[in-house]
């Protein structure tokens, strides 16, 4: 069989009409199937299920020092709690906080925060000028959605297989009003890329116009590796590599254990310079008393230390890489011939980016749906939902089992090429 | 014994001389006691351990309807922790979110979102005049300390037996730059006065000029009585009062469990119009995918309804009423004769309000320090710490053992009237 591109009308006809055909045979089958989100499955979510007991009685509730975690109090988290991430992040554990349910609710409290007086100035809106940010895409769709909320103007910064185009970051942090930058360095959502060394130690020599820039590091994916670790991509860490610049402040870290333990039920945590836990301590000693520490009592117990972790993270690698190979070979299959898509082959993370053929991506999500198969929505890894060259599609094969996700990635296949001959009829 | 106002100055040194040894005896006892936050006790917290251990296993998960809680979704919390709510605050289901373990945390998010661009409007920052915010006082100090952060201007509204003073609201809602209130309607922190069913009716007719004006109807005590339910004070229910006004969007109605199961680790909930729930939700589905939802599930199966709600509160009720008695009498006979102090009689609540002579509340609290009785900081029931008479002392009975806060309330006791023969003998 030909590319696409490569074939003439009657042939591009014929083609359409097979793949119609068996579209439609799948179409028939009146499937209900959901491949929209990073959600963990139930097998995965099963591997924690000792932290739903594992505080016996009252004798169990104490933390190291005696505290009691059912009462009021420490602001910041259980000290086994913060040395626990900050042996995870490298991070000296003076500069660490840990943070409610969800690291998503805390970069939204932290840009809150930016946007508004702080400790540090008079935050981001004070002037009355519009705040910018620079958003690498594809990215991540609810980094996106707290800055549209806010009214944030969203620049779109291109990914790179290493990591955002340095070029143009430079370059648009000469305007003073661009206040940030989202990055999810490792395992990048949706790419899977891990930012290079080069990139890094060039994000942490940036010098932006606005002194109160920020970038959210996002270390959503640090140990989710989908191969053996050793082989798994290395993130280097950005704080020694900032403080050569004197650029300690300009980044704050988050992580969770959202897709570790419970992902509506972990815990967070912050990692930041001293400048930066005192503006956010400050706001949070007026925010809430403590944050749930008998949950927190509950992840140090079960996860205890990193070398447990990492065994635990062996656990959800062995039903998450089936499942990317699953998809993978799929692709490998129905796209191979036809050379209207390209897809990443990520070390880890959550997501395989798919670029479909330019202009059919909006069109396949929608074919897939009308079969029965539900994506993230076209567009919705770019600031506003607006893929430039609505080629890009977020696939997600953590929560379907594998024999779901193969009957996805068929569906997606077809949907895919359909839309793509149909496309190519059109000119 | 006379009254103190009454004696000579003879009589006053005599006086003051017999209390200085009866402080430096017990000062000399190097105690450390404190009875300085409205924290419950250990006795108290092992009420709920039940719900440390009532999820046993993977089966136990799930909640109405088949979520799975453990992973991500349902943003406003689970149906039937909603209805659960619903039926305790009296508010129709579809009015009711659930929220994280703090309503503080709510409240400081709910000021957060009016004061920034939100669904509703522009935010009371956008005019860039300053915002200042109704306080009744004595009131809660972290009520005060969300509003200081965010440099609002406290207006004090005085407090009354019954409630806010409604003449000083209706004159002060007469500038559009009033944007709200605090109140804590039922066993009112640190009063312990219920608003009286006049006052709520007056309340829920106001006509502010501004129109995004909202009270924060922080309903912290409402089934925390310390006599039987039954001699309790009854709270109107300010909704369908303020819906005969067309007033239902000016109230913001919190609750937790935070003083029924565990303090660090409970739940929360918002009450609010159709079209405050309406805003709320449209920020939190940015700000996070759900909040802890092992959490409401424990708590349900716990608190199951409102009548097991109750049956647990009398256990409560079995352990701090006789605090607060062990506290009155500690008073009734230290205080009877000298005419130097009052001290409020709730029916319910946290606290006990007392207030000493004039100008000699931070005398008293700085002695008690030094006695090794911790209390609430002089002032702290004021906006900016500032009690303008210097006489208020929040007294919190729930913490200490009765034994122990016999100690406490008699070195109080000792420790305001030295400071007031120092006051009087200054004249």
């Amino acid at each position: 069989m030909a590319k696409y591109v490569e074939m003439n009308q009657d042939q591009l006809q014929a083609e359409h009409d097979r793949l119609l055909a068996k579209y439609e045979a799948l179409k028939a089958k009146g499937l209900q199937l959901d491949m929209s989100r990073g959600k963990p499955s139930s097998e995965q979510l099963n591997l924690s299920d000792d932290m739903l007991t594992n505080l016996h009685s009252i004798d169990d509730v104490f933390s190291d020092g005696g505290v009691d975690t059912r009462n009021y109090g420490v602001l910041d988290g259980l000290p086994e709690c913060r040395r626990f991430f900050s042996d995870l992040l490298e991070v000296p554990f003076e500069n660490i906080i840990i943070g409610g349910n969800a690291s998503l609710r805390v970069m939204f409290d932290y840009i809150t925060q930016c946007l508004m007086p702080n400790l540090l100035g008079p935050g981001w809106m004070a002037s009355g000028k519009p705040v910018k940010f620079l958003c690498p895409c594809p990215g991540y769709d609810r980094h996106f959605a707290i800055l549209e909320y806010y009214g944030v103007e969203m620049l779109p910064i291109e990914m790179e297989d290493d990591g955002p185009n340095i070029a143009q970051i430079t370059e648009a942090i000469k305007d003073p009003q661009v206040k940030g930058m989202f990055c999810v360095p490792k395992y990048s959502n949706p790419t899977g890329c891990t930012y290079s060394d080069e990139k890094v130690k060039a994000l942490a020599a940036i010098k932006p116009a606005a002194e109160d820039f920020r970038v959210i590091w996002d270390n959503a994916y640090l140990v989710h590796d989908l191969v053996e670790p050793e082989e798994g991509d290395k993130l280097l860490n950005i704080f020694p590599e900032a403080l050569k610049h004197g650029n300690e402040d300009l980044f704050v870290e988050v992580c969770s254990t959202s897709k570790v333990t419970f992902s509506g039920a972990g815990i967070s945590a912050i990692a930041a310079s001293e400048k930066n836990i005192a503006a956010i301590k400050h706001r949070m000693s007026k925010q809430f008393i403590s944050n749930d520490k008998i949950n927190q009592l509950r992840h140090i117990r079960f996860l205890k230390d990193v070398p447990t972790l990492m065994e635990h993270m062996a656990k959800h690698r062995a039903i998450m890489a089936p499942k990317f190979e699953a998809v993978q070979q799929a692709f490998e299959e129905g796209f191979s011939e036809c050379g209207i898509a390209r897809w990443t082959h990520p070390k880890g993370g959550y997501f395989i980016n798919l670029d479909v053929l330019d202009g059919t991506a909006r069109q396949t999500v929608k074919l897939c749906a009308e079969a029965g198969v539900v994506l993230t929505g076209a567009g919705a890894p770019f600031p506003y939902g607006n893929d430039p060259k609505d080629s890009n599609i977020r696939v997600a094969p953590s929560f379907p089992p594998v024999e779901e996700l193969k009957v996805c990635a068929e569906i997606l296949v077809i949907s895919a090429k359909l839309a793509a001959t149909e496309k190519l009829l059109e000119k």
